[in-house]
This record gives C-alpha cells, sequence and structure tokens, in this order.
C-alpha cells in the first residue's frame, strides 16, 4: 500500500474546505466567553488542533468509533492504582513533550526526563555512601557524583531523591505489601558531591495487559522501558530536575516505551567482579558496577509561567 | 490579560526548538513499523497535531494533570448508557467535523448533521400522513416534502427515519420504561413525496451533571440543543443522510451545544391556531404547525474512502 493509498485525499472542494472551516470557526468562537483567559486560549488551540488533525486524515465515522471505545476501555481500566491516561500520554510521546516544554534547554543543565508513576515521598534518608537498596534482590552499583551550578560552583546540601526498580523489573510499591526498597533520599555534602550504592538497573515493560498494551502490540511496539534509575533533585533558589539516568550499551534505548531517554542522560555503568576492590571496602561476592552522574541544576526560571 | 500575557511565549532558543522536534520525530518513527498502513499514518498525524498543541500552549504540568484528572473522570461516569466520551467529542465539535469530512458538499445535496445518541433501530412503521408522536405531549406539527436527487429526479420508496424528543426535552428512550414515542420509519411514495404528523421541535440540554457539563458551566457555554427533528434518509445507491431540521426563530440555534446546526437545515415552521383546516383534516384543539422539508440526496460516494 503505498502513502498516497492511506493518507487521505485532501483534495477537497473549495466549498467544502469553507464548511470544514466555518465549523472550526464557529467551535473556537464558542469560547469566547470563557472567563479564565488561559484557558480560553488553551481550549481553543485545542480545538483548532484537534480539527487540522480529523480533517488531515479525513478521519472515518469507523475511526472516530473506534477511538470512542478505545477511550471508553482507557476509562474504565483506570482506578487509583492504575492511570491507563497517564499510560497513553506516555507511550504517545505527550508526557515527555510536556517535560520538555517545562524544562528548557538552559546552558548545559541536566536534562529532565518523565516522572513516572513509582515515586513515593518519605522515602527513607540514607547517609552518604549508604545503601538505597533495602536488601531488593539485583546487582550492586555504586553511583557517586557532584550538584554543580551551571557556573560550575558545588550545590552543598542538595536533596537527591532516588529510586528504581529491583533486579525483576519491579518497584516496591507494586508488590502492594508495604515493603520499601530501592528508594531513598540523601543530600549532597559541602563540595557537592554525592555516593550511595543502589542496583544497577534493569529494563521492565510498563503495565501492558490493558488497551494501551494492546495498541503497542498492534503497531509493533515495545512496552519495555530501558534500565535506569531515577533521580529527582532539588536545591533552595534551582529548577527542581526530575530525570534518569541510563545504561549505555543498553539493547533497549533506542525503543524506550515513554521515550525518556536523552543521549546525555546515558552513563557508562562499570561492570567489576567480586575481587575488584570496591570505592568503601564494601566486599561483594560476584560482579558489581560503577557509575559517574553530575548533576547541573539550572537556576529557578525567571520568566512567569504562563498564566 | 491581554492575548500576549495568556499565549505562550514561544520565543525558544533553537536548541530548545529542536530538543522538542528531535522528540515529535522518535515519536513519529516509533510507528514506522506498524503492519496496518492506515493505522500507522492516523496515529502518526495525531502524534504531529497533538506535540504541535503542547508546544503551541507551552502545556503546563499544572495543566497536563488537571487534564488527566478530566479524562479519568470522563472514563468513570462513562457507561452502556451514559457516553461522556461522544459529548466530549460534540462539544468539541469534533464529532460534526468527522461528519463534514465523511459527507462532502455534492452539488445541492441535502447536508448532514450528528446522529446523536438517541436513534434506535426497529422504529415503528407508519404509513404517509400517519403519527409518529406516538402520544408524547406536544404542539402536533404537519411534516411534508419530497426525496429526490441531485439532478431533480424523484426518489421513490426511500427509507426515512424520524426522531424527536417530548415536549419537556426528553426521547423515549431516557424513560428507560419501555415506552416508544417521536420515532417512527415510513417511506417515500411513487413520487417521493412523504408527509406525516409529528411534534413540533422544543430545545433540550445534553445531559450536564458530569464533567463536559462542568467543562461548559465553567468556559459560560449552554448544554442545550437547538430545537430540531431527527431524520435518516436511505435509498439504494444514494449515500445514507442524517440529518435534522432546525425551527428558524430559535433562539438557540446559534449557540447549539455540538454545533449541530447549519443554515440550510433551518426551517420555517408556520404555527396555526385550531380553527386553521388542517392539511388532512385532522381536527386540533390549540396550536399545531406544518413545516417542508426537501430532501436531496448524493449519490453513493464513487471514490472509496481511505483504506
Ligand atoms: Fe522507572
Ligand atoms: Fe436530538
Amino acid at each position: 500500500m503505498t502513502d498516497n493509498a492511506v493518507a487521505a485525499d485532501t483534495a477537497v472542494s473549495a466549498e467544502q474546505a469553507e464548511r470544514e472551516q466555518d465549523l472550526v470557526d464557529r467551535v473556537v468562537a464558542s469560547f469566547d466567553q470563557a472567563p479564565d483567559a488561559r484557558l480560553r486560549y488553551v481550549l481553543q488551540t485545542l480545538v483548532k488542533h484537534a480539527h487540522a488533525f480529523v480533517r488531515e486524515v479525513r478521519l472515518t465515522e469507523e475511526e472516530w468509533n473506534a477511538a470512542i471505545r478505545f477511550l471508553t476501555d482507557v476509562g474504565h481500566i483506570t482506578t487509583d492504582w492504575r492511570q491507563e491516561f497517564v499510560l497513553l500520554s506516555d507511550v504517545l510521546g505527550i508526557s515527555m513533550q510536556t517535560i520538555a516544554v517545562n524544562n528548557e534547554a538552559y546552558k548545559d543543565a541536566t536534562e529532565a526526563t518523565v516522572f513516572g508513576p513509582f515515586f513515593v515521598n518519605d522515602a527513607p534518608h540514607v547517609e552518604l555512601g549508604g545503601d538505597i537498596g533495602g536488601g531488593a534482590p539485583g546487582e550492586p552499583c555504586w553511583v557517586e557524583g557532584s550538584v554543580r551550578d551551571t557556573e560550575g560552583n558545588p550545590i552543598p546540601h542538595a536533596r537527591i531523591e532516588v529510586w528504581e526498580a529491583d533486579d525483576e523489573g519491579l518497584y516496591d510499591v507494586q508488590h502492594g505489601d508495604g515493603q520499601v526498597y530501592g528508594r531513598a533520599h540523601l543530600f549532597s555534602d559541602e563540595n557537592g558531591e554525592y555516593r550511595f550504592w543502589a542496583l544497577t538497573p534493569t529494563p521492565y515493560p510498563i503495565p501492558n495487559d490493558g488497551p494501551v498494551g494492546k495498541l503497542l502490540d498492534t503497531v509493533g511496539r515495545t512496552p519495555y522501558r530501558a534500565s535506569h534509575l531515577h533521580f529527582m533533585v532539588a536545591a533552595e533558589g534551582y529548577r527542581t530536575l526530575v530525570t534518569h539516568i541510563f545504561v549505555r550499551g543498553d539493547e533497549r534505548l533506542a525503543t524506550d516505551s515513554v521515550f525518556g531517554v536523552k543521549e546525555s542522560l546515558i552513563k557508562d555503568f562499570i561492570r567489576h567482579d567480586g575481587t575488584a576492590p570496591t570505592p568503601d571496602g564494601r566486599v561483594i561476592e560476584g560482579t558489581w558496577s560503577d557509575v559517574r552522574f553530575d548533576i547541573v541544576l539550572a537556576p529557578q526560571p525567571t520568566r512567569a509561567t504562563p498564566a
């Protein structure tokens, strides 16, 4: 099937085009009296893009029906614990684009990526050099680095939240048994340096037993995320950074199901065997890895968020 | 608040714009292997428009969260009997635009409008000149007209489905008690003419006790539809027409909540008092109205629906 057969025949008559544009204009105008100016602007822009989509693909009534059924299914599987609309936004890259527009490139500040559904408040505190694994199964991984501003000045006492899945690809909260592992918070030292033990990240699929999983399957996409370790770094006067680091060489980097990978966030995880001395003298049977992640925080944005 | 303060500051840096476009490209490419070429095209086009929207309005994370909550609410109120996603599509004009692109202007063929949720199969048959009211309360209305092709030739035996709300704005199916009224089917005669008794249409709100109703309220829009009488007209070899007729002078024509009104579908409903002789000699106490609706069917489309 050629693209010509697939893409809609957009050579509509002038009268038809006028009818379609007139409808767009009327829908946009229907929001003219909305008291909240920002909401008015967002909805009117949404209408323009949604109608442009329907007109460009010449959406069939059958396809419209299929879309309604799909969204209905997404709505019905969604609970307080399972957010299929977030998954949908994720796999269409909309979550990541929202992150992108809210974390604009600023000098060499570390790039942001998706927050994901597995962060929890009040993760345990560990001292510098402590272990965030909490006894979870997996290969030990020494993580160290610095927190600096874009001028290269160290940022002491930055709050660093880290969280990750175990070697079966599950976060503690997915067990539903109240266990806490694979997550902690710590603070950079006087020189802006930090270090801790974690687990070498492993890949895991996003929940794929629902309509979004079915969609990925239908279009030949994998539900797997590339292996990653989550970071959230906050310090007074700086833009809070929500990001991951990824493992160079991971075969899933190119097909991360939520488009979270950025080249600058791919790090060298060096694997060692148990005979190699660890940075803090810890004795490890089997292999372990280490990685360095130097974090650069942007200043708090000065231009206001659009009201 | 000026438009400048509301609209997002789109003067992003070249590096930022490149990051955002790169993400769009990666998401589009993720669908490259979809086996169904039409689905691939539709989803890739959807991604382009969705990302263009997020980038244009510089969607905030708070707004993204609000959108997820809104869609979750829409999903949760939706049942087999209440379709809030359809309502959402309706009030954004997306349903009407879908109708528009699937019923392209063809010579002087009668324009289509939204189907609505209240059609039922197997409505009773009435003879020409019969009454579709089924005893429902409301002002009697004599409806007559012709069914012709775009060359002016009569189309005999066209199947005409008609349905409408009672004078309280409710369709029979909204009572849930199995009553059938305000709906029927009939056939045009040898000369393509038809005639029947119905009720003068009255306005009614779309269901407005859910998130879509709340949205309309927030933006200062009415949930009311302009008064209308539904038609579906089918004949072998012709494009099936789904449409309404509206009442000239109805104050709600300009604010129809689903954008179903088209100028060509607004008809003169002439009111008479009970002393005026009716077209078929029926004796009526109080007022009655009459309206003429001449229907023109387009031929069955010859170009294939995009596969
Ligand atoms: Fe994760
Ligand atoms: Fe209706």
